[in-house]
């Protein structure tokens, strides 16, 4: 059996637990906070960072959202992530690197670290200008999938793929954590309304952090 | 023909040249600095980022160096970059993801923007606290290395791979830049000299960025 270390609110774990869903792989979640820097963890990935699945009856060792990702679509033929002919793949590729690159440096990784790790670990208040900032950037991102989805039925093309799932992944992250704004984004909503009902999405929306709670709309379908 | 938009010292960009040279791909490089962003290279990639790959002819731009060595991976069998069973292909995205990622949010562009950056854009002087923190950290990732490569016999396995162009092309920008310090390291430093004798390097290494001057050892097989 697969065991995840994840913890909730981690957009790369959420990442590999709707892929790991959609391919139906059966895995436990081992909750991990990598701020900690357990040495167990450290040990088993010296970049201190989750996603890491472990099959240790297999001895075998996966690391990292997109190795991990890549590695199931190689192996499980269950809802392809990454398909089409070597151009679309490189579009999947392309757009799914945005998102974790992008989308999360600019908007993710300052809202989690002012929102979650400042409460977390030392009890301070979030710095409002940053969390503006981060918005505004979250902003763009959404007019930009708008875009695409302006032009295509799923981010990456006609086909539903691992772009899809990194950037709604990536934003149930954003919406937990209360800093979602819609407004003005109707393709884009659409979109994450069929995302969210997904029954991979399900358990994701259901968990809740200690001591931060999301609005009373993220769990919706309907919000 | 295929038409690289690059610049000389982006590690990015050396990482598709080497994989296209080992690969045997003919193509064109177009110099782009991605600070300008010019409206055009904009509109090729809206993250106003190198490398971009262009074929005008048949209507193809793969952005981005993972994307694009997959590309070229899945659709030229010379030099196979991600290669062996599902986990060492795990492996060895791994290891390219931790030179792409870490190594160059560490070190890499700290240093560019210190050394390359700020001497084209407004010719003010390098932080030295800055460089001495990005040196410091880049001899962690030496140590790592060596640690690797203690075990294998190249950074992901038997097997030359991804990982091994992909360390030696963020290596040879810190290099150029003078910060690289090899006392120490013996097992990266004969493996960097292995790397800097296949004749896709030698092309790379020839190349001048204007008004910043590499170190005299920089091109050579014997430093």
């Amino acid at each position: 059996m697969w065991q995840l270390y994840q913890f909730s609110l981690c957009p790369f774990s959420r990442k590999v637990r709707l892929v790991l869903g959609e391919k139906g792989v059966a895995h436990e979640l081992v909750r991990e906070y990598p701020w900690e820097r357990r040495d167990e963890f450290i040990d088993l990935n010296p970049a201190g960072e989750t996603p890491v699945l472990v099959d240790s009856e297999a001895g075998t060792t996966l690391i990292g959202s997109q190795p991990i990702c890549e590695y199931f679509d190689e192996t499980n033929a269950k809802m392809p992530m990454i398909h089409g002919d070597a151009a679309l793949r490189a579009e999947i590729r392309r757009l799914t690197q945005w998102f974790d690159e992008k989308l999360f440096r600019e908007v993710v990784e300052p809202l989690m670290h002012e929102r979650m790790r400042k409460r977390l670990v030392s009890n301070a208040s979030p710095d409002t200008r940053v969390l503006r900032e981060a918005m505004r950037i979250g902003n763009g991102h959404l007019d930009y999938m708008d875009f695409l989805l302006d032009h295509r039925r799923w981010l990456a093309g006609a086909g539903l793929s691992l772009a899809d799932f990194t950037a709604a992944a990536h934003l149930s992250v954003i919406d937990y954590l209360g800093a979602l704004d819609w407004r003005g984004h109707k393709q884009t909503k659409d979109w994450y309304a069929v995302m969210k009902s997904r029954p991979a999405f399900r358990p994701l929306l259901g968990e809740r952090m200690e001591v931060i709670v999301p609005p009373s709309h993220y769990d919706k379908v309907d919000f």
